[in-house]
């Protein structure tokens, strides 16, 4: 028999200590990430409702029946479909039941509503899970720390074996560093990967096209994977054959302030701040108009999720959030330099799970 | 310069056609979906208001101003955040302004409804650019047939490379034919690529795991790309070895669904129809109830889009829509069986465009 895992019981528990705060009854989840993220159900259809007092029940489609029973053997599990309103119309007597705001569609807000008689009352609730999301328990950051593995891994064999090479296309070597992070145990990349080579290296979202790498370019590679429901991020740039002295002063600018930034990262720290400690290095060498994205974002079940690390973040760091430091200088015509790692906010010092060396990398 | 392209113009006449219809002014399109089909502008992040009488705008934020030059040269470009409520804060006097309502949030909602002034009214709209995009124009079917080539091709080779073998696991085998489409073209799986063997095929919406082929296997392998905005979805069940009574029964029944479901697949001819015809040859051979999903979906800039050959499907068949035909048998614990193909509606019979042969592969 499968045992039910404590630590979605325990994130349950969080969010209805949250729920009796806002004097809320029930939370209807239909953000399927949150879904997971509260039982451990993985399919691609699915609904939960939380009572403040922890009852929980949940709703997938018969496509899931099996699946279900073994990923959530602790909730009994409703076969319906559609799934939010199948649970919505199972509450008895005057309820008030918070609703994902951010998520349901006015369409969808208006098909909960004709379920609901006139004891329930749905109430919109945004940001809730979020904020629970924003530190990560040990499991999590396990699972993040997987994932980064994979990913640099399969990076350093692809530099190993020779795959990023002058006369290769952005394209072939995007195609090669994938396949290793598919085999090293990845489920699919946690967004296109960028193989920005030459010119393109100036483009912070070039994706990875049909241009032929050139002796002197330098190539900026921004990819992740991934596994069991985490993502990873990171980004490396090398620069091939032979580093002209434009390339060696960004690269230096580039990782001075991306330093500065993990330097900063710590508990207590303002995310304002720590955008601010990378980007005062890239605007005193004189480049911060060529620095035309934000510092960092947290990573989990999202590849971009909360907190972020930028001129209009929000809140200070706590220990166990994930954080990129990715710092950039992008000189359209000339070509840029961005090199990223994630980090585990710890007591002391970050954590860096994206484990690869950061010295300019000559091909 | 780049020269506009007349298709999306031609689309945004269809939309502004069924605004008048439902006495709109303007249409405040924030699905990016639905932004690229009417713009062509490709970007993460976007909105698009257009006016009954084709006066269009577009916005996306700072990371796109090259991009959005090129890719829609024959609208002006706002470059502002938040995109929707920057285009709804430029318009002047009493307008009622649809919105897509099966997509924005009641989050979102709110915060639109906080830009306009009294004068507008915001109107729930839904289904309408989905209804245009039912039926594929001529560059639609183009790139529909490349994404199915792309995939046909790498499918066809990874036979021919022998690395569909007794002893690989479905994460490898996964893994190649993934490769061997990122480097025919495509940008990434259009899903999660399903090779599915042995009991496992018997799941119809298994991944790709650990499990290690084995002599006598079925083997189920249901995968697409996604290249330039359009996607492919086939599925093909091979015999590993030798096949037994029960794989040669299955297969035949199937194929014989699936033949049965092609033939159905005329302009004219209810979705329900479709459906029946496929089904019916399962139930009469006696296996109706391990057949336990829908016939077929329409593809597209989605994987799955409307219409529905299911038996709740809606509406007709007509010219120049996508349909695949996939029935499948399921036995549990003795495996299973699915065929699927791709088809653009003609007047005669339907063009297959993953093409593929169908006679049961003994590997």
């Amino acid at each position: 028999m499968a045992l039910a895992d404590t630590r979605f019981a325990t994130r349950r528990r969080a969010l209805a200590a949250k729920l009796a705060g806002q004097r809320i009854d029930m939370m209807l989840v239909t953000n399927l990430i949150h879904v997971r993220y509260l039982s451990g159900f993985s399919g691609s259809n699915g609904a939960l409702l939380l009572s403040k007092d922890l009852n929980a029940h949940i709703c997938t489609d018969g496509r899931y029946v099996t699946q279900i029973a073994e990923e959530v053997p602790d909730i009994e599990a409703l076969i319906a479909r559609p799934c939010a309103e199948a649970l919505l119309g199972r509450i008895e007597g005057p309820r008030r039941v918070g609703f994902e705001a951010s998520y349901v569609s006015v369409e969808q807000l208006e098909s909960l509503q004709e379920i609901c008689g006139e004891d329930v009352q749905l109430v919109p609730v945004s940001g809730v899970i979020e904020e629970i999301r924003l530190t990560k328990d040990s499991i999590e950051l396990e699972r993040l720390r997987e994932a980064a593995d994979i990913a640099a891994t399969a990076f350093k064999d692809l530099l190993a074996a020779g795959e990023l090479a002058v006369g290769r296309s952005e394209r072939e070597v995007a195609a090669d560093l994938e396949y290793r992070m598919r085999l090293g145990g990845g489920e699919r990349p946690s967004f296109d990967t960028i193989v920005a080579s030459g010119p393109n290296s100036a483009k912070p979202h070039h994706g990875a096209g049909e241009r032929r790498i050139e002796k002197g370019d330098l190539v900026t590679i921004d990819f992740g994977v991934h596994t069991r429901g985490f993502n990873s991020d990171m980004t490396r740039t090398l620069v091939m054959g032979e580093a002209n002295d434009f390339a060696r002063e960004i690269y230096d600018v580039v990782l001075r302030a991306q330093l500065a930034g993990i330097e900063a990262a710590k508990p207590g720290t303002a995310l304002v701040d720590v955008d601010r400690a990378a980007r005062d290095v890239i605007v005193e060498a004189g480049y911060g108009d060529y620095f035309i994205h934000s510092t960092g974002h947290g990573i989990g079940l999202e590849v971009h999720e909360a907190p972020s690390a930028s001129l209009s973040g929000v809140g200070v760091l706590r220990e166990n959030m994930s954080l990129t430091i990715e710092p950039g200088i992008y000189v359209p015509g000339k070509g840029g330099v961005r090199i990223e790692d994630t980090l585990i906010i710890t007591q002391g010092m970050p954590e860096i799970i994206t484990d690869i060396k950061k010295d300019l990398l000559v091909m």
